[in-house]
């Protein structure tokens, strides 16, 4: 394989999920392909890391200072909903179910991989809470261990603060098939079951 | 979802193999991961069209005026292993089983895709031959019906010109359980046996 292709092979070989096939199939792809293509995408990855930088206040992906969310008027700013990463942000918003504000932690408490709350943007999500004088604090956290402890972790420090504290409901997926669902899963969601 | 994110998921939606799903988790493993690794990526794609182009002779990806293979004076210039894409010649150099030259159509005859024998590099094909003084031209196209109408098209054009013409084996894939073999591989590999 000539040089500039084995060099674009092995870029593409780091990013998630793709593997050696994967990664000939898209560069040869661009390459037999119009440059254009080639020169869009190229472009595209460049620029990323000039012009997307994190939220000042909730550490969302912003090409500002303040993020789409942050600086719309019409959000409830007494709400903040708490994720681990801020893609999450970008699902959250698609459901249109949240009217708030959003917190990004910058991950989840976990022995395993070192990252302990003072790692996480803690600190700041109480300030917040004090300055802005928020009400409710829903948790969105990935429904995993690490996303329990840090639930856990934010409930005790919130709890003294007279804030209401919520987490999204956990229970069957919807759409999906009944046996398909996990025991813990299935079992949360008739502990968690809701009158009709 | 933020502008340059929204623009670098739509072009790496349009890769091969790559949905939403996978677009997203490659945008924000590029956004989240140190920025030299989003810089060598581009720089590897934008260097692509620039850098690589198609060998004189035969067609291969070359980043010189002659490829690799043309190029070096150890490969037999009596043979020439034909096939219809130019990454299929690095597949066939990874085997070590062609010591001989390539030569790249440029595609398959396919009524259904409106591509005729005369949009392929078939007449270059047959000046080679005649300049070279190639004594076997070897079919490797890839074993479905374009390949097959193609594969006959240049067998009545290269048989009067009193070369050797023959076709890769078609038989049974190595290393797979024979119940996977479809029924028209197994009768190829059947009627194609090799006595021991």
């Amino acid at each position: 394989m000539i040089r500039p292709l084995e060099t674009l092979i092995d870029e593409l070989r780091r990013l998630p999920g793709i593997g050696r096939k994967s990664a000939e199939r898209i560069a040869f792809h661009l390459l037999v392909g119009p440059p254009d293509v080639a020169a869009r995408l190229a472009a595209a990855v460049a620029a990323l890391h000039t012009s997307v930088h994190r939220c000042r206040q909730c550490g969302n992906f912003s090409t500002g200072d303040l993020c789409d969310v942050c600086s719309n008027p019409g959000r409830d700013p007494k709400t903040i909903c708490v994720v681990g990463h801020p893609w999450e942000i970008a699902k959250i918003e698609r459901t249109g179910a949240h009217g708030g504000l959003y917190h990004v932690l910058g991950g989840l408490i976990s022995p395993l991989d070192e990252v302990a709350a003072k790692d996480l943007a803690i600190d700041a999500l109480l300030a917040r809470i004090k300055e802005e004088g928020t009400t409710e604090v829903i948790l969105a956290l990935e429904p995993r261990l690490e996303g329990e402890i840090t639930g856990m972790h934010l409930f005790s420090l919130l709890k003294p603060l007279g804030v209401k504290v919520s987490q999204i409901a956990q229970g069957v997926p919807v759409g999906r098939d009944l046996e398909f669902a996990d025991e813990v899963t299935l079992g949360r969601a008739l502990r968690g079951r809701v009158e009709l």
